[in-house]
């Protein structure tokens, strides 16, 4: 089932916002790197693009991947290994994109998540059903307080905000990540 | 909605197991307490339980949560605040178990979370149905490589394992909570 799928996840670090709506470029963090690798992994993820601009930031996230990949952690923790070779690191969502449609042949949808709810939105039953009839998709994450603006702006789709029964919805990124996948490709089978 | 139900979460640090299946207690981490508050608060979870009878490990947690709530982090950021007072450290499961008898009037439902299939479970949707019933319920997630059989011996329920189309299931703790709680209570309505 995996094999004629096509989702992508893309981290971004910049551009994105603060609490201030002010546009910031985050910091990489282990656990995003661990928690959404083992995610897309669980879910049928075909590459986890972690975005920044900052090299520093990128040698980074090198770093953390390649000790659990080719380095020692990965001999103790297979699955670990198994998990972050997902990871891809890049300097902006251009070069996202541009790898995409090199591999894939055509332009992924590119969907963004957003905890706002915006003007408009993709079901998610409908971009299940997008990514089941083989069309590339690029899922868009943002570190901080989301995406900024210009981000949104050019983007294909966004998916709805997650809520529960309450009004709060300041899920962790990771959180959002794991959700969203599994409402998209998590097996339900076992429910029948 | 969230009047109507009751529902907690336990993340249990003892007894778990490590990856030898050798029972361990394992260390409190800043970002269970975190990502799993804010997933709790968001789909209306009544009390985020951390389970350890170690006593340095629940002053590291009370001084973490402390922090957050009537500290100063919860100062600059009061949905964070928000997010952990449901947190409540305590010793063991009794104690957890006593504390909801107390608060409800009845013993909760007890349901473990395994990402190993066991030969007994209850659906999602019935034990969706069962919290919307007003029926107190107790979700158990083990750190580490999960929980000790002996608690899994004592249980009510088990919830199947999460899947996605193939047969990695190595998800953190932090995106199976989340995973856990979407599919009992997330709200779904603007797919409708």
């Amino acid at each position: 089932m995996t094999a004629d799928i096509c989702l992508d996840v893309a981290l971004v670090h910049y551009p994105v916002v603060n609490r201030n709506n002010e546009r910031i470029s985050s910091a990489v963090t282990n656990l995003d790197l661990h928690d959404i690798a083992r995610a897309g992994r669980t879910f049928g993820v075909g590459t986890y693009w972690i975005v920044t601009p900052d090299v520093q930031q990128q040698e980074l996230a090198a770093q953390i991947t390649g000790h659990w990949t080719t380095g020692y952690g990965g001999t103790v923790n297979p699955d670990r290994a198994n998990a972050l070779s997902l990871v891809r690191i890049c300097t902006d969502l251009e070069e996202v994109i541009v790898g995409m449609r090199v591999r894939d042949g055509q332009k992924p949808l590119v969907v963004a998540t957003s905890a706002d709810p915006q003007a408009r939105h993709i079901a998610y039953p409908a971009l299940q059903k997008t990514i089941y009839q083989g069309t590339p998709v690029l899922l868009l994450f943002g570190t901080a307080w989301g995406l900024a603006p210009e981000v949104m702006d050019k983007v294909d789709q966004v998916l709805p905000p997650i809520n529960g029964p309450g009004e709060f919805n300041h899920l962790s990124v990771r959180s959002a990540a794991s959700i969203v996948l599994d409402r998209l490709l998590g097996r339900r089978e076992q429910d029948v």
